[in-house]
This record gives C-alpha cells, sequence and structure tokens, in this order.
C-alpha cells in the first residue's frame, strides 16, 4: 500500500497519474462517496457512487480502510477491492489526506509505505493554485491556509519529496515504489528460493 | 551508511563500481589490512597498509568500526575517515561480509542500510566462478560452500538484489540509495525549510 500525501497543488495527481501509467503492478484505490457524479466521471473508475445510507451502512459494518465527510459530502475507501488487488500482488495507491493516512495506517492489515510530497516554497504553490485558473482568489486564500494545515503532518510520513521538478518528483517516487518492493520483508518468494539453492536460514 | 554483502562471484564488485562512478556523493570505505601490498596496488585507496603491531594497536584503541582476521591476514574499516565523510553530507559504501555487516551496525554511530545480493541460482554462481579462470577446481569448490554459509545470513539485511542482470541490479541498487535519501529522518533541512514555510510540527 502506498500512499502519496500533498497540499493542494504540490503536484500529487500529476505524479500519482505518472505512476499509474508506468507501472502496471500499481493500482489507484478509487473511493466510495455520496457527492453527485459529475459530467465525465465513471462510476467504478473516478468514484463508486453511493446514496448516504448505502455510506453509512458501510462504514457500521467496517467497509472502510478509511473515511470522513467534507464540506457535507462522504468519502471512504473501501476495504474489499483494495485487498483484493494486494492479494493477486498488486501494489495498491492512495491519494489520501493525513487523517486519511492515520485511518489506513490502524485499519490495513497490509504493510503501509507513504509518501509526502512538498511544493518547493509557498510561493510557488499560491502561483500554482492561480494558474489552474478555476478558482477565484478567495478559494485559493482558503487552500493555501488548510495547505499549512496539511503540511504540518509531514513528519508522519515515511518519505518526503520537494516537488521541485516534476519529472525528478516523479523518478523520486519510483525509487521509493522499486526500493521498497526490494525490502527483504516482501520478498516472499526469496526462503523457497534459497532453500532450492541449499540455503537455510 | 550502505553496506552491500553477497558470496564472491553474486555481482558484488561490479555493483559497488557502477554506483561509485555515477554518484559523486557515494565514497568507498577503505580498509586497513596487514596482507601484503600486491602489484598495482595504492596505499589509500585499495588499502590502509599496517603492520600487525599498528593494527593490533588500531584495534585496542576501538578505532575500528569492524575487524576481522582471515587466513592469517587481518582487515580492518577505520571509523575516523568513515566519519569524516559522513559529516561532509556524503554517503560512504562498505564491501564486507555479514560479520563486518554485524560489527558495523553494533559500532556506527550514523545509520546503517545494508543489502545482499544473490546470484540467480548456484549453477550461475559456479558458472561465474568458474569464468574467472583464476581460480582452480578446488578454490571454486571452497567458494561455494562459503557461498552457501554466507548466504545463509541473507536474512538480516534490509535489501535483497537478486543479480539476474547486472544493469537492472545496478538501476535497484540506485533506487535503494536514491529512496533512503529521501527518508523524512534523514532530511535534516527539512525542518527549516518548512518552517520558513509558516509549517511547524
Amino acid at each position: 500500500m502506498l500512499v502519496l500525501s500533498s497540499p493542494s497543488g504540490a503536484g500529487k495527481s500529476t505524479i500519482s497519474r505518472a505512476l499509474l501509467e508506468r507501472h502496471d503492478h500499481l493500482a489507484m484505490s478509487v473511493s466510495a462517496t455520496t457527492r453527485p457524479m459529475r459530467p465525465g466521471e465513471i462510476e467504478g473508475k473516478d468514484y463508486y457512487f453511493v446514496d448516504q445510507d448505502r455510506f453509512e451502512k458501510m462504514a457500521e459494518n467496517q467497509e472502510f480502510l478509511e473515511f470522513a465527510t467534507v464540506f457535507g459530502n462522504s468519502y471512504g475507501t473501501p476495504r474489499e477491492p483494495v485487498e483484493a488487488e494486494l492479494r493477486t500482488g498488486n501494489d495498491v495507491l492512495f491519494d489520501v489526506d493525513w487523517q486519511g493516512t492515520q485511518q489506513l495506517k490502524q485499519n490495513a492489515r497490509d504493510d503501509l509505505v507513504s509518501i509526502f510530497i512538498l511544493p518547493p516554497s509557498l510561493e510557488e504553490l499560491e502561483r500554482r493554485l492561480f494558474s489552474r485558473a478555476q478558482d477565484t482568489e478567495e478559494v485559493v486564500r482558503g487552500r493555501m491556509a488548510k495547505a499549512t494545515s496539511e503540511m504540518s503532518h509531514w513528519a508522519e510520513y515515511d518519505y518526503i519529496i520537494v516537488n521541485n521538478d516534476i519529472d525528478e518528483s516523479v523518478a523520486q517516487a519510483e525509487a521509493i515504489l522499486a526500493a521498497e518492493r526490494l525490502r527483504r520483508e516482501r520478498r516472499v518468494g526469496l526462503p523457497a528460493f534459497l532453500r532450492s539453492m541449499g540455503v537455510g536460514q
């Protein structure tokens, strides 16, 4: 389980997309949400769209690895699709905030690697948020305040990437993914491989 | 501190050389030894050549991070040059066996990342040892026995690389090095950087 968190505008979506495109063994976790479907969104790809009753029932039944309510809409990570991916040997990528990360750590049976992505500076973050040209100044101010608050949780993450350059940041995230797959405790086939060479432990 | 261990013939020297060539911030640890200098060897580059008295004095004074005696010759890693490299912010690469790795873990004040390199198979290891064409069959048999014994310590290492393909193995070692440098606890400049953005912890 690979978690990417960052304040809005730090480049997390771009990095996630690049990782998913280049690594077949990596699957994006799809959240369930109660918010209405937007034009162009696809059920089961962007989100699982559910009504409030269904969401609450899923939460009660502990079907979520993490969930939260933001601006009146609920979002949650269903446990079963994640565990199905992990069972096939795939890795799963999560785009969640620091609270989601904390819940994942508590609720996930499988192990979790977390990366926090920082902007190179507050000025650059502000510039990126404005250059999206889709938000009003007031919304950007709100996002900047939220960014500072989100960033205060950097120390709860395993790895930190400062996103000065998107290609470099993608390469760094790929290095983390590659290295973590080489960790001894994840090399599940190794003991048998070594026994085949006459090597015990 | 980055430790590479492997049985003789698994490709450790080739991987070490490639890492050192490509990464300026990585320095090879140079051992002290009591064995005689061989033609072409350079004092302070291949080894620090010392006599038995000097070696024993260094060991008594705890000037070694690890040391051992093999076939009557003593080898040891002097502490001071390693710590000098680490103080400049460089990483230091160690080519030691499992016993050296254990001693480094105990004696090093700084943190240590360890990689064990495995051959793709015993047959391939044997083939590589023979193809060096410098050892007699008896020597190769001895190395094979030693290899099995060395490999039995694979579970004491952080990462495992199976050296099927040298380029891929170098890339994997580079990914580990890159990822470990991104670990939060090693990002010593980050708290100040974040404070400059108005972010506490």
